[in-house]
């Protein structure tokens, strides 16, 4: 799932950070801002997003369930199966409340609205 | 395994990175690099650490597989069950060849020194 490098089959995590995030239509919907990853089993869970905003600016974030991003190698990015509509609409939280990526309420909602299976 | 933040089951890959790694006699050995995932499962593999070197200033990193470091509450950093020295013996690369991280014969080198069972 995540991008190639050399023929490696991992990645360190600094690679991850900031690659594109393109959505259905291929056009650019943000970008990885950083990896949740479970404290106990050591999986990544979510890929937190950066999105939207003034001019682009990403001011918003989105957590996304891991298992819907897909590495595109012709795209060079990470690829999810919505628009950017459908991105905007998802459960989101602010550059200024980072904490809520952490938040059950609103990983409840994540999890939801992208109908997959909580790790939880 | 992975550090308390609020009471949260996950952790941002951002808040690991630069965590202090401390050895069997609780004494500071180096410090989080980043992190190796497994491209297909999304498993953290490996954790590399930034540590020796001149005057400390970590100019070598060890990826260590991930199942031998827990996190110490007390101390507020991850903890390996080995001395500094022995660390040292373990297989390295330096800061010029960040690549070495990703390769097989290296890996190999790492695993059987941990004496755990490749996850390739």
């Amino acid at each position: 799932m995540l991008q190639e490098q050399t023929d490696s089959t991992v990645i360190g995590s600094d690679r991850v950070d900031g690659t594109t995030v393109y959505g259905v239509d291929k056009g650019k919907i943000g970008s990885v801002d950083k990896l949740l990853i479970d404290k106990r089993g050591g999986n990544v869970t979510d890929v937190v997003i950066s999105a939207g905003g003034f001019l682009g600016l990403g001011d918003e974030k989105h957590s996304i369930p891991w298992s819907k991003l897909d590495y595109d190698t012709d795209l060079g990015g990470y690829r999810i199966d919505v628009t950017k509509e459908q991105l905007m609409d998802a459960p989101r939280f602010g550059n200024n409340e980072p904490d809520r990526a952490y938040d059950r309420e609103y990983q409840t909602k994540v999890y939801d609205y992208w109908a997959v299976t909580p790790h939880w």
